[in-house]
């Protein structure tokens, strides 16, 4: 059989809830799904049976009927395809509802087939200039509004002195603001507003539809000089977001959780490991505290995650948002530190009238904060 | 504004876990999150807050704690993008996971923008000449075999009878069977064992990687005058699937439920309402009774959403698989009737050297049953 094949594996680790009497036949069923997906006695290729079948390496038993089974797998079965990884690591386990993926360890072989961020976190805050503070941000909406009122909203933002505006990712290419018209609207309004603030404020249109149109908005983006985007991975799908990444290396990308949550993959294994693999360079999330369920510690894991060495790869930068407010800066700095971009949307567009005035005291507040 | 804009509608139900005192601000909240994610009070302009604000219709208690929310949003949200569909259905509310997406109602717009199967259930029946009884399906495995070996598989499958023959959804683009040679060696051996049986035995190659790669995969499909594929749409991502349907109406589509498992959208909603929706022929679900959890109201369920009459769309044949044997035909076609795929995969294969002589005998049982 193909012994010039890399003997390179990988492994995946799922916690599973399970009696400890049936807790080893669980693993080895996992084991199996997610690899040979058949009989294991009618397998008669004895490559297959050595190299291909998943193998359990390890049990611990944390407690509370939850174990945790890590699973090594060879990586010939993931070729260089990021939907096939996502398959190999969860794709059958994903309809079993008692199993979670909470943990991935890949060679280097596969960290090298796929990359990572070309800039990270340093390559956003050089971007907009941003050094030993926290970086800020905002989101375009209400969705629905025609173009011109988006362009005015983003100008308005940006003569806050943010570093960061994205599109909602609610954004898309809808007929009362198509992706055509506003990206050079908008571009053009954060340009005007960044010459009377002096700031290099980013404007991040949201990408959305297939390979081809997420192509077609890219040269647009390109086209007006913006060199940032956003994209939700899980519904464009990882291997479109990732040929992106690899075609346009000089465009920096943001990762939006959209359609992620349900995922069953541990948020800190989802957005600060697999997006960081395919090419986030800052990974959205939603923050404790707000109107969404993580808690500080799977905040602080995601941010860990992103940030933690891992072969050659970028480190992805950490970007909670959701119901966060200016008022809470100095708690979230607290918790957060430097290496941060602190996304507040509807929080700030709450203000109204006096959104720029808003805006302005919360990037103050980022930057009047004083780092550890 | 835009006045000229069509005021078509969707509705999206969502079962939502609260307190009776609590659920009116929850199904607000998420007809919000999932409109224009901002606070209410913020929108200025009128045609938003009229029109694209997503809006609560009804709640209902069906007890237990578990609330049922249906909500209304604008069409013209989605475009004509399949991301951007279940973006406005669940994007961010699926990041709370006190909420699932029980139910979806779409507009003829809708409908007719994405189009659903352009085969269906009576296609995949009419492409192998059955009627009046259930088809047979299984599967080619294990991944890691090389492409001789699984052509050998094939032959002896086909050999048997089957009506259609899938690859694995594991087989993706792998060195040890890459698609370019895999799928010409295995349509020439179905073919060469369809001879001998004289049926007219259809082989399900995996199309998988972006949707430039499945593109070529495709013209490869046509050049072998292979007219079926299998996708898992929630790995490819809805919007390459939709495309590629669009882009080859002669081939017939099943969809995978790979990633789908977890995505917290009931089943028949997913698999009998949106991928029907997007295209696709047949719709592969984990059967009850097998290695996975799904209950037979949920079967029955996922059966009655691919079948039930929806605005123009043909019917999406339900293919229940996953730990099925043979000895089960008679139990399953009671339950199922005759619109059914019956898909044995690792059952079939632990035959071992009987393999073609147990397929056999799965193909009889699933002919010589009396249907009702």
């Amino acid at each position: 059989m193909p012994h010039s094949l890399a003997a390179a594996t990988f492994t995946a680790t799922y916690r599973v809830r399970s009696t400890a009497a049936e807790i080893e036949a669980r693993a080895t069923a996992i084991a199996v799904e997610q690899s040979i997906e058949m009989p294991v006695v009618a397998v008669e290729d004895a490559w297959v049976r050595d190299t291909i079948i998943g193998r359990v390496e390890a049990i611990t038993d944390p407690g509370q009927g939850l174990f945790e089974a890590r699973i090594r797998f060879s990586a010939d079965t993931v070729g260089a395809d990021p939907g096939q990884l996502l398959n190999m690591l969860f794709g059958n386990s994903s309809i079993q509802d008692d199993v979670t993926l909470i943990d991935v360890d890949l060679p280097a072989s596969l960290l090298s087939t796929f990359g990572g961020p070309h800039h990270g976190a340093a390559g956003l805050r050089q971007r907009v200039g941003a050094h030993g503070r926290a970086l800020t941000a905002s989101a375009l909406k209400p969705q629905g509004l025609p173009t011109d009122q988006l362009a005015a909203l983003a100008g308005r933002l940006a003569a806050g002195g943010l570093d960061y505006i994205k599109d909602d990712h609610g954004l898309a290419d809808q007929s009362f603001s198509p992706f055509s018209a506003r990206v050079p609207a908008i571009a053009k309004a954060v340009r005007a507003a960044s010459l009377g603030t002096g700031r290099a404020t980013r404007y991040l249109p949201s990408l959305s539809g297939t390979l081809d149109a997420m192509r077609h908005q890219l040269a647009i983006v390109r086209q007006e000089g913006v060199d940032c985007v956003l994209i939700a991975p899980m519904v464009t799908g990882v291997a479109a977001f990732h040929a992106l990444v690899i075609e346009h290396p000089e465009i920096a990308f943001i990762a939006h959780p959209a359609m992620a949550g349900a995922a069953r993959i541990a948020p800190p294994v989802h957005f600060g490991k697999l997006f960081r693999l395919f090419g986030a360079d800052g990974v959205v999330y939603p923050n404790f505290g707000g109107r969404f369920s993580y808690s500080p510690d799977t905040c602080r894991a995601i941010v860990a995650a992103g940030a933690a060495p891992w072969g050659d790869l970028k480190a992805a930068l950490a970007i909670p948002a959701g119901g966060m407010t200016a008022q809470r800066v100095p708690e979230l700095l607290d918790f957060y530190g430097v290496d941060v971009m602190l996304l507040i949307g509807g929080g700030l567009l709450a203000a109204g009238k006096d959104l720029t005035a808003a805006t302005a005291r919360f990037v103050q507040a980022v930057e009047s904060y004083r780092y550890a």
